[in-house]
């Protein structure tokens, strides 16, 4: 994994994007653009919610005689990523496309399945994002200093990974390139599992009267913060990185067995082991989110 | 439950209080009362957190020759509260004893064996704390607006009551009366799994390298904020409530265990129901949490 230097000079690459899709991670990314200058044009198949990113200010509907722009960007749920590439590649939208789903090996292998032309395609994917959804909740700094990653394939073409690297430089994020597989497993165990294990914790209180939550604070708050995410859209990423996920999760289980049993038969140990693993994996975490000066 | 009415023309009833042990929550109570303009003595067995929490205004050390304070509040790790209770009354500290201890039942059983007066003595827990520990980590305004759980017992004297409600008050906190088992069954809920839960997510990045938290981000952090509290302490507070802990824990496993079945079968349905069930819960702890103005 490396970090592509700063691309600024090479910004005259991506001075037209279209965004596919105006939820709030595509409005969001045409927001970033906008403030950057660029140019961007806007389509979704609800006409509501690209109105709404068009009276945001993330740019105008893409018109009906078509313009071609330096990138496309793919910004819909991971199960429709490959059909709309291919048929925004069949249209001939741009010169290069990425897409901003938090999945990649099995978008790669349905891309390369529906024929599309994968020397103009960076699969991509922003770590940013919010647990509301539409393009109401997107803003322009939602990728600023946070990392973007690219996963380009022995067929991208280098001047494809060029301008998609500009585009998230634009966009205030950091170039992260890794392959997809390195990516989805990664992803698993920072993202789709902590989704996972927030909806699991927040499912508790589903029922839940006032009484229950009547001595509820900030830790129950944030554990469960994430567990908001549209389910309809999670189900379809986590089905889209099920093993990866699936292999992190059975590790969380069997910890948790545990410590259920470690309870019930006051095995100070096991209790002790899990709390310091969790304290350290913690300090590691706060390394990396926020590096000391 | 019921709230108690704000008592505050009853403020003069807690004039002096001795704070035994001067850790986050002990010293964060001084502070509290301190800017309530009450005269507050503090003990600590470690002469370093006691010399600090003296050094960060949060009172005077209790002096040889001891004085009899109106509330002595017993700021201890669960499984010494009985025991330092049962010392401090045999030493006539106060007219009225508390704890801030996040479990109950157990401890109230052991302060009755070990003969403390339960007529004196309202187990209390503020809700409210903080991912680090010791005297630095304390503040004034820990408590304000958070609820403080009181768990008064057949026993308990009612001016007893009223006197620690009042310096619940004094705190700026808002006195919950419930049960002893009340509370410890909806505390391993909102407190104790989330925390154990917590900690096994975080414990999966015990030995992670950079690279495992190349993409790491908002979700991760929140999620695994409560892991660092301090291990000692937390496995001391969950063998104090291990059968409704375990109780709980058995429910989170059985969804989590579904959950990685169905990524594996790829069941739609199960997962649909997990995540629909999580956003139902967080939004049932906003309400709680956030209420609508």
């Amino acid at each position: 994994m490396k970090l592509l230097p700063s691309p600024s000079p090479a910004a005259r690459m991506v001075r037209g994007v279209t965004v596919v899709g105006t939820g709030v991670i595509g409005t969001s990314v045409a927001l970033a653009l906008r403030r950057a200058g660029v140019r961007v044009r806007l389509t979704d198949r609800d006409p509501e919610a690209l109105a709404e990113a068009v009276r945001m200010g993330a740019g105008t509907a893409l018109p009906a005689t078509e313009v071609r722009a330096d990138v496309v960007v793919v910004a819909t749920p991971p199960s429709t990523v490959a059909t709309v590439l291919a048929d925004a590649q069949r249209r001939d939208l741009g010169a290069v496309y990425t897409d901003v789903a938090s999945t990649k090996s099995r978008i790669l292998a349905q891309a390369e399945q529906a024929g599309c032309d994968l020397a103009t395609y960076v699969p991509g994917h922003p770590i940013a994002g919010h647990e509301l959804s539409g393009p109401t909740a997107a803003h322009a700094d939602m990728f600023d200093t946070r990392p973007w990653a690219l996963c380009p394939q022995p067929a991208t073409a280098p001047q494809a990974l060029r301008a998609v690297a500009t585009l998230v430089t634009l966009c205030g994020a950091r170039p992260t390139i890794l392959s997809a597989q390195a990516h989805d497993e990664v992803v698993a165990a920072v993202s789709h599992v902590p989704h996972l294990v927030s909806a699991a914790l927040a499912a508790h209180f589903a029922a839940a009267d006032e009484h229950t939550l009547s001595l509820a604070g900030k830790g129950l708050h944030d554990t469960t913060r994430i567990a908001l995410g549209a389910p309809a859209l999670w189900r379809d990423i986590l089905q889209h990185n099920a093993h990866p996920i699936a292999a992190v999760l059975d590790a969380i289980v069997r910890d948790l067995t545990e410590a259920a049993k470690a309870l019930r038969s006051t095995d100070q140990d096991a209790l002790t082991d899990l709390l310091t693993r969790g304290n350290r994996g913690r300090e590691h975490i706060l390394d990396v989110l926020h590096p000391a000066p």
